[in-house]
């Protein structure tokens, strides 16, 4: 997948801006820029010290003049790569970024893969997979929440949590390996009752773990928010009001949002996906038909529900049963927002006698005039737990890592359950040693050619 | 427009990379950075060397880690714009650069201009006007010759030329106003004869130059070629050809291109702007005859015509007249493209016969299949004369500069005037300031505020 011991290059910036970065790293990065740099003082790049930074000219490989850039020099081992490497500052132009790359390529650079730095930064040994894999979320993280996310992972915090939880039981595993050493003589060294102890906390704490993903994952890809109700209510009017600008399709006909429109939106600091569904009836209309069939899919799929609905509506038998077939399974979190109700004075809705009615909030709004919108907003943000989030708690995000975890714990349960029926110790000691093989594929202290490529894959140029 | 003394600080990449670079510049850039930035060793950026890059955590005004960063240290007067400056490269969320701003904003550092950078480098005399113009248009070059330009410009190379000639006009300047303070002794120090000769050379130096802005202007927004000729013959064929995309309207309904569509395409490293304008002819339709007046008025500003014609209208006196009726002005190139000559074998229309009939010449082609474009790519290309662009000759591409060298060329004319008709010297002089004052305002010896505002606004932030 990856090639090493080469020279690779490619720009590290987004064009379009005033500057551009070009990054070049390997065993020929800095003699490869010396040979189209030119300092005014004449003085070579390979010969300076890492970490410092020389103005001069560059040229291609006729020597025409391309642009006035700054390379900075970085020197192996103290660089992301851990190789040498150099970092041309060039002006932002699409041709000049293209020039310099063809006379790097001209003198013997390949163009960097997707991703292959950091590739080159984890195989030095610089940063583990799972941080390898935090640099791609922090260059995507669009909000504090799904930054908390990425940033505790770069630092390592959650793989210092994985590391301690894989060093108890490769532990118990050596002590297992050590008995089937000394299986003629039919010794146990492993304390039956400790294993199953630490067994049932690893397995605990790989759960918890697990479990963190259905937050982390809705934080990081945005927490789904699915609007429905009964048509016209003024679903698309609410979403708009959220979004603060008019970018859904808002009419007076019944039935006009048929296309299912996803927005996202930071709310303190928390991305939601609100996702506005097409209305709840009856309807002969093919298309229709097919929009509210993809409105139950969108529901069962979200985290929280608004259930958008009218004065005139409200409480109604056939809002009670548009709620129950709905169908709120476990983690759900719904409110009943009652638009329409265009006055600033506080809602009557907001009344405690009518909250008692309902197992489920219930808010007066008026999304044409916007008042009272702050109470929903308050009711998404309460819905997601950022105490620990945002106090470097471990929070599985990654889909990798999860289905790794739940690998993790299904093995482990079969150790248990191997323990329990007096299993010999090897089948015991092989369950476990697939639990630790599943918890060292996330840090990559297990990993395969086709694993890295898949990674690094998912990453930016440059990276 | 521009306050001083206050530190600055902007992004200077586009956003969506993998990295992005942010700059600081002025006093208390350095300090500003040590506020929010923490280095594993605990060394402070303002006690750093310039030209050292260093590796830390960035954290917000609350201590809440943003990123792992790299600032590079610049010491006034070795940096970009004279000051103390600081470079934060940090990966490319817009959600970290966005709280990366806000912090140094809350530790007093004020959000750049467009320019603002620049401004401060051309104040600190670190470049002059038309480099710091050159500046912008580096980064908006998009091919070969239009870096060439701006590349020119940038490395001082047309100043020096503009210097070179107020020098000598400065010179000139001088006598007169030496004649002027021993006016009432009726000396006349400045011989007349040189003086004459001296502003017919500036005045041909000052006209050259000005005329060069034709193709200058040209290079840098791309040759206006435009493709014209009857309905159906294939126009739209033959632009999206020498595009390689179908992106312009095909069809076979005659009269189809009624909107006009400009595509920008490089040929040999030159921008050209095809601009394919609605076929010529005889019209009820009133948007069709809207369509044909703008063809003649995009005819007229164009520096290229190719009229497209087909073999059984090749000759035909409707294709005379339509030639005739463009009315080809001086400096305007033509080419008769005989579309739908669907052999690959060299077309009949290449035969000398047939070339010494027109005064322009004739290319067989077919835009369906492909055959025989290069013949068109390289007519267009041979229209434009890049020797001199490409070995670093003064070419002026800016509209300011132009009106400037306008002015002083019409300022010259007068002081001519005035040693003809033996003016008093004092009127002459004036004449011969003007012109001095008009090249003065394009490297910035002569400015305003208010000038300064108008070129750096249309600068990128970070710039």
């Amino acid at each position: 997948m990856f090639r090493h011991g080469d020279t690779i290059a490619a720009p590290a910036t987004a064009p379009g801006g005033a500057l551009a970065l070009i990054r070049i790293s390997g065993p020929d990065a800095l003699e490869l820029c010396d040979r189209c740099f030119t300092s005014p003082s004449g003085k070579l790049l390979r010969h300076q010290r890492g970490g410092t930074v020389h103005y001069g000219n560059l040229a291609d490989n006729e020597g025409n003049f391309i642009d006035e850039v700054l390379v900075t020099v970085f020197r192996a081992p103290a660089s992301y790569t851990g190789e040498n490497m150099a970092e041309i500052s060039c002006h932002g132009s699409r041709w000049i970024i293209a020039e310099i790359l063809r006379t790097l390529n001209r003198y013997g650079a390949r163009t960097a893969e997707a991703g292959e730095f950091t590739v080159r930064a984890f195989l030095a040994g610089k940063l583990d997979l799972a941080q390898a894999e935090a640099v791609a979320d922090m260059i995507a993280a669009g909000n504090r929440a799904s930054h908390a996310l990425a940033s505790t992972q770069l630092r390592g915090h959650y793989s210092a949590a994985l590391s301690a939880l894989r060093g108890e039981l490769l532990q118990l595993a050596s002590l297992l390996e050590l008995e089937l050493d000394f299986s003629e003589e039919d010794v146990t060294f492993a304390d039956r009752t400790a294993l199953r102890e630490l067994l049932d906390r690893a397995t605990n704490d790989i759960t918890e773990l697990a479990d963190s993903f259905l937050l982390g994952n809705a934080i990081r890809e945005g927490i789904p928010v699915a609007i429905t109700g009964s048509p016209n209510v003024g679903k698309s009017t609410l979403l708009n009001r959220l979004l603060g600008e008019e970018r859904a399709l808002v009419s007076d006909i019944a039935g006009t949002t048929r296309d299912i429109i996803t927005e996202n939106i930071s709310l303190d600091g928390i991305g939601f996906r609100f996702i506005d569904t097409a209305g709840i009836r009856e309807s002969n209309d093919v298309l229709e038909r097919m929009g509210i069939e993809r409105t139950y899919k969108v529901l069962s799929e979200a985290r929280i529900i608004l259930y958008i609905t009218e004065p005139k509506e409200f409480g109604s038998t056939s809002m009670r049963a548009a709620i129950d077939a709905i169908g709120l399974h476990d983690g759900q979190r719904l409110a009943i927002v009652v638009n329409k109700c265009d006055s600033e004075k506080p809602s009557a809705f907001a009344d405690p006698q009518i909250q008692s009615l309902y197992p489920w909030p219930v808010f007066g709004i008026s999304a044409k005039y916007g008042y009272h919108i702050d109470t929903v907003k308050r009711f998404l943000t309460g819905c997601i737990d950022t105490e620990g989030l945002y106090n470097g708690a471990s929070i599985v995000s990654n889909t990798r890592h999860y289905e790794a975890l739940r690998t993790a714990a299904e093995a482990l349960d079969d150790t248990r359950r191997g323990l329990d029926s007096d299993l010999p110790t090897d089948l015991i000691a092989a369950d476990l040693r697939r639990s630790l093989d599943a918890l060292g594929t996330i840090t990559g202290e297990i990993t395969t050619s086709d694993l890295l490529g898949e990674i690094f894959s998912k990453f930016c140029v440059g990276k």
